[in-house]
C-alpha cells in the first residue's frame, strides 16, 4: 500500500463542565487528506486546499505531527501529504487537531500500524503544540479514538475512552468571527473559587456517569460550566441567545466548543438536534454575523479511511 | 410493626479527588439503633450508649433528622430511639451521618416506607446540618443508598448512585486525636489555582469511569487530591507515613476520610486491604497515638435491618 485517502473529523473540546479534559468527535465535517509513501525522506506537504495555511513542514501542524512519528520510528523514507481542509482554522471545532491526527493516522496506517490509535496521541499533540503553544490532547483524542474521551492530565496524557449514548447528537454553530486563542485564554482567571470548582467537578463526574448509564436527563443537568463560560461567553456575540434557542428547542445543554467561537448543544435524538441547529441559526440571524451549522451524531469511529492503493 | 433494630454503617466522604461530592459506605463498623413507634408525639431519644451525646431531641442529630421527617408527613404520633454508637464522633467516618440516616430510615420503615431511600436524604441532611453547620449529603447518601454515591450540588442535592467494583476494599485507620471540623475547614483555601482544579476534575472523572469499568489501575491513577490533601494532611500526624505504608502494601491509592483524622486506602482484593490495614497500623505505631483500624468491603447495601417486631 502506497497511498491512503482519509476523512479526519472535527471535534468539540471542553464540553461545558469538562474544561481542558473532555472532548467528543463530530461526523459531518472534517478534513480530507491524501497521504502517500515517497522515497524522499521527511514530510512534504504538497497541497492545501480550502484554507490558506503554510506548506512548510515545520510550520504545518500535519507536518510536525508526522515528523514526530517518523523520528520515533527512525524511518528513512518519506511521505507526501495533501490536505483538503473542510474545517476552518480558528473555528473552535478542532481544525488543527483534524490535520495533526489525520497525518499520524495515515502515516501509521501506511507503515503497517506500528502504533495503536491511543499511542498516536502524543505525536498528534505535537501539531497542537505548534497551533496553540500547548500540547493538549482534548481534540486529537476523540478524533483518533472516536466518541467521547477524557484526558486525565496534560503533559503525559492518560486518555480514557468514554461511552457515547446511542441517541446522543450534537448541534453546532460556527459564528464566523475571529476569536484569537490568546484572547480566549486571557479572560480565564488563574485562580477560581473552591466552591465553584466543587460544583464543576460534581457536574463533570455526573456527566461521565450519565454517559455510562445513557441517562440523558442527568447529562442535561450536568452540562453546566460555572468556571469558564461566564467569562469566555462574553467574547461570543449572541451567546446567551444561542443557549436560550438551543434550550427552547429541547437540547439537553449547551456550551462553548473548544475556546470558541463555535457553540455546541447536546441533544437526545436527531429530531431535537435538527430543531436546536435551526433555532440557533435563527437566533444568530438576528446578528450581522455569518455562520455555518452542523447537526451530528456523536462520531464513535473517528478518522475514516476513504480509499487506499 | 412497632419496632425495628438496625445497623447504620460508617462511611468515607470526599474520597481524595472527590472532595465534597463523593462518598462510599463501609461494612464492619456502624451504629446500632432501635426505633419504636409510640403514641407520645415527637422524637424521644431514650438511650445512647457508647458515646456521650445529648439526649435532647433538638440537640441530637437523629432527633432533628427524625423530626424533619415527621413534620413532612404531618404525623401525629411519635418514635423512641435508642442509639448504640459504634462510631466515635469526630472520627471522620460519618458518625453523625450514621445516626441521622439510621433514624430516618427506621422511622420511614415503621411508617410503611412513604419515601424511597433517595427521598430520605434531605431529612438525614438535617442531622448533618446540626453536627457541622452544613447540610451536606456526602456521608448520608452512601449510608442510605449503599456503595459509592456522587452528590451533584450542595443545597438541593442531586444524588447519583455509582457502581462499586466487586473486588474493591477499603483499609481505614482512625488515629484517636481530636481534630475539629472548624480547624479542618480553616486550612482550606477559598481560592485555588485553575490549573490544579483541572487536574482534580480530570482525576474525579477518571475515578468515576474506573468505577463503571472496574478498571482498578485507573482507580489507582485517579486517586490523587491536589487541592485539599496538601493543606489538610498537615493536621494528621503521620499522614505521609500512612500513605507510604498503604502504597507499599499494594493499595490503589489513599487519602483523608471526610475531614479526618481517619485515613482510608482503596485496594483491589481483601488480601491487599488487610495488608494495607496492618501496614498503616504499623506505621502509626511509631507515633504515640492510639488508633482503630477497619478493613472493609465496599458496603453496597447501606443500612441493614437486624430485626423487627
Amino acid at each position: 500500500m502506497q497511498e491512503v485517502r482519509l476523512f479526519s473529523p472535527a471535534s468539540v473540546a471542553n464540553v461545558s463542565c469538562g474544561f481542558d479534559v473532555l472532548g467528543f468527535c463530530l461526523e459531518p465535517i472534517g478534513d480530507e487528506m491524501v497521504i502517500r509513501k515517497v522515497s524522499k525522506p521527511g514530510i512534504h506537504i504538497t497541497k492545501i486546499e480550502g484554507q490558506n495555511l503554510p506548506l512548510e513542514t515545520k510550520k504545518n501542524v500535519a507536518g510536525v505531527a508526522g515528523l514526530a512519528l517518523l523520528e520515533a520510528q527512525n524511518y528513512s523514507g518519506g511521505f507526501e501529504i495533501e490536505i483538503y481542509k473542510g474545517i476552518k482554522a480558528g473555528s473552535g471545532i478542532g481544525s488543527s487537531a483534524a490535520s495533526s491526527a489525520g497525518a499520524v493516522f495515515g502515516i501509521n496506517h501506511l507503515l503497517g500500524s506500528p502504533y495503536s490509535a491511543k499511542e498516536l496521541i502524543p505525536f498528534a499533540m505535537k501539531g497542537e503544540e505548534l497551533a496553540s503553544g500547548a500540547a493538549h490532547a482534548d481534540n486529537v483524542s476523540p478524533v483518533l479514538l472516536g466518541g467521547f474521551t477524557l484526558v486525565r492530565c496534560g503533559k503525559k496524557p492518560d486518555v480514557i475512552a468514554l461511552p457515547s449514548p446511542s441517541e446522543l447528537y450534537a448541534a453546532v454553530i460556527h459564528p464566523k468571527i475571529e476569536l484569537k486563542t490568546s484572547d480566549s485564554r486571557s479572560v480565564l482567571k488563574q485562580k477560581i473559587l473552591l466552591e465553584k470548582a466543587i460544583q464543576q467537578w460534581g457536574n463533570l463526574a455526573a456527566l461521565v456517569s450519565g454517559l455510562y448509564t445513557e441517562d440523558y436527563d442527568l447529562i442535561g443537568r450536568a452540562l453546566i460550566d460555572v468556571i469558564v463560560e461566564p467569562s469566555r461567553s462574553a467574547l461570543i456575540p449572541g451567546f446567551n441567545a444561542l443557549k436560550k434557542a438551543a434550550n427552547e428547542a429541547g437540547a439537553l445543554g449547551s456550551g462553548i466548543s473548544g475556546s470558541g467561537p463555535s457553540v455546541f448543544a447536546l441533544c437526545k435524538g436527531k429530531d431535537i438536534a435538527e430543531k436546536a441547529t435551526h433555532a440557533m441559526a435563527k437566533a444568530l440571524g438576528e446578528y450581522a454575523i455569518e455562520f455555518d451549522t452542523y447537526c451530528s451524531k456523536i462520531n464513535t469511529q473517528g478518522i475514516k479511511i476513504l480509499s487506499e492503493k
